[in-house]
């Protein structure tokens, strides 16, 4: 490897340790990511040890050994939860976890029962990480590692080069000093969110093609940045691009319709075109060009699952939507453009207890609803509209 | 790939599984390896869930992350044995699991602080693996993977094909049918125990060049072949290959001088030309042309790594001692001739209790002191000396 890209690589690792998960010395840093990560995982563990870390403790997942268990395991298998993991996650509590993205097989399961994909889900595990969010025990970050099978579904061929020209470009790794790069892009973003919450609005109004929504705020909900902090104090960022400003709306109050303005890759599926309608906070119909099945089947894992958990705000300013690409990943996608998320809420957004208009769920999909197009207003309690957004470019003082 | 390749691999797989490991219907198997043994465990993978495995639990080891710790983690990470660990471990009871060999990068560690690599040892971990050793709780087995970095240590070249054909020689992979072969071939070395059993000698005397040594035998251990049982009846072959008869000697009578045949790949360092002096069962002496410190720090680290655990009895139809190779694993290095081990001693050959007399150490390293020149005798109670071995060829019946 040529010393420039292998420099990039520790770069983007020292930006994910510092900057992302915040690595404090004496955290052990736990790691997640598939073994074609393995080359950035190892770049992690350096930098997280150059940082203090007491131990770095990685787990490698490998899809292939999930689709074995899918497509030949018993039904019991689909979601054990075996007790090891448990104790491991449990163990993040006070610590740091970095996870890796970058699908390097995006097809890898769709030859297989989509009933029995859809159950193979690992529900002990997601109780115990929703009660770390919820107590913000763990300071954690997402980044991504451009490789081959995720190059070619992005562009349609292995261009991996390219690949990591745009996750640079996404993450600031083209700036001269990444890390104050991150520190004024954060800041900016908090100061959208200051003038939001000055604001105090009652209500966001959607508007656009096949989209008129009205979602109702909480009084105790605030916006915010991914700048978060854990209940020890140590910030991090837990999104790795990241463009938005957000809050949790009221879980009760949700009214119209809504239309997809972007691809979102679901459970090895893709979804386009998706419409959903929504009555008093419910979702109480789902359509879709494609893939309609897949989110009807999500709404329907739980009573929370059909109910608003997240509102995001992304303009035209965005660094993710700016390369027009579909990266066929949550992580990146939901940060070109305004999404909204249905399930479970950012407890985050709450001083102390969230109370009764949270959402709760074993669910959180975002779905980017962003462009041009929308419109965005906020509803003041006597009724007024203030425009937030107008083809991309945000109105309001930041 | 070639599906004449692919076909040898499934069927590398199935022979682990079915005659190695043994995994019964309803049984977690557990899989051990390097993210380098990727394509074979996941093959496992399959091969299990066919065979009925209620769950597969794969576990990738990465020896990047392992050298940062190593070189760049605080003192206090070198023996940490992460809690959840030893709790994946624990639930090996019962179970089944799988390790898989051929290391990729033979001198990955090569430029770390020696002592600080010979300190990076889980303590916990093995003490838990020794107790499922003694209560005989798992049905195990090793298999190596054919890899470009093994391939380069063995042949000098990255001749993986080549590193194939020799594996599935020793393995058997090249019968008609594998699985039969392999039970004849057992059932050849439980006739050869037999018949040592039958003997009942009181001690094994080796003599050739630079070896002259005699070790008691215990009246309470078994000669045996790699067949072993779990204590609930579970039949299964924890090394694959498996040329050996042995048996656990009396800890406190072994007096002599044994120099080593074969070089030894011991903890990233190649031993050569060993020569061990013992005196009441204990090593007095250690030196070697090449990498006696290292074993003379193993020796060190309890009470029991100074005495023999092991003696086993190769010829010359050995397969693996065919090859005329070092394969640099001892897997397979063990298994072309003749060998004894220093350490922890094989609670299988008792019946029960093993008593005073087996070695107890957290260490065990066999090494090689076979080959044409090296007579072996049974000694009986009455002083008598019978041959065992002459030129490579068995002279007991078998």
């Amino acid at each position: 490897m040529a010393a420039g890209l292998d420099d990039r690589l520790t770069r983007y690792a020292e930006l994910a340790v510092r900057v992302g998960a915040n690595v404090r010395p004496g955290q052990t840093l736990f790691v997640d990511g598939d073994t074609a990560h393995a080359e950035l995982i190892r770049t992690l563990a350096d930098a997280a040890y150059r940082a203090g870390a007491c131990y770095v403790d990685v787990r490698y997942a490998d899809q292939h050994v999930r689709k074995a268990m899918i497509g030949l395991g018993p039904d019991a298998a689909l979601d054990h939860s075996p007790l090891w993991l448990q104790t491991r996650m449990s163990a993040m509590g006070g610590n740091a976890h970095l996870v890796t993205t970058g699908d390097p097989e995006p097809t890898l399961l769709a030859d297989l029962d989509g009933e029995r994909v859809g159950r193979a889900r690992m529900r002990e595990m997601i109780e115990i990480a929703r009660r770390q969010l919820e107590a913000r025990a763990v300071n954690w970050s997402a980044v991504a590692f451009p490789n081959e099978g995720w190059a070619m579904q992005v562009f349609g061929e292995p261009d991996v080069e390219r690949l990591w020209q745009a996750v640079a470009f996404c993450t600031r790794l083209d700036e001269p000093d990444p890390v104050a790069a991150w520190r004024a892009h954060m800041q900016r973003l908090d100061m959208r969110a200051a003038s939001l919450n000055q604001l105090a609005f009652d209500a966001i109004r959607y508007r656009g093609p096949g989209t008129d929504l009205t979602v109702g705020l909480l009084p105790n909900a605030k916006w915010m940045s991914a700048l978060f902090r854990t209940s020890d104090g140590i910030e991090y960022v837990p999104n790795m691009p990241t463009e938005e400003v957000f809050t949790t709306p009221d879980r009760l109050q949700a009214d119209g319709t809504v239309r997809s303005s972007r691809p979102l890759a679901l459970n090895g599926d893709l979804i386009e075109g998706l419409r959903l309608t929504l009555r008093n906070g419910r979702i109480v119909d789902v359509q879709a060009d494609r893939g309609a099945g897949v989110v009807r089947g999500q709404v329907g894992i739980d009573e929370g699952a059909a109910r608003l958990g997240e509102l995001a705000l992304v303009d035209g300013t965005s660094r993710v939507g700016q390369t027009g690409l579909t990266f066929f990943d949550t992580l990146y996608d939901e940060n070109a453009t305004c999404h909204i998320a249905y399930g479970f809420g950012v407890p985050e957004v709450f001083d102390g207890d969230p109370g009764d208009g949270m959402n709760v769920s074993n669910v959180h999909t975002d779905f980017m609803i962003g462009g041009p197009e929308l419109e965005v207003d906020g509803l003041t309690t006597d009724g007024r509209g203030v425009p937030i957004l107008r083809g991309d470019v945000w109105q309001l003082p930041e």
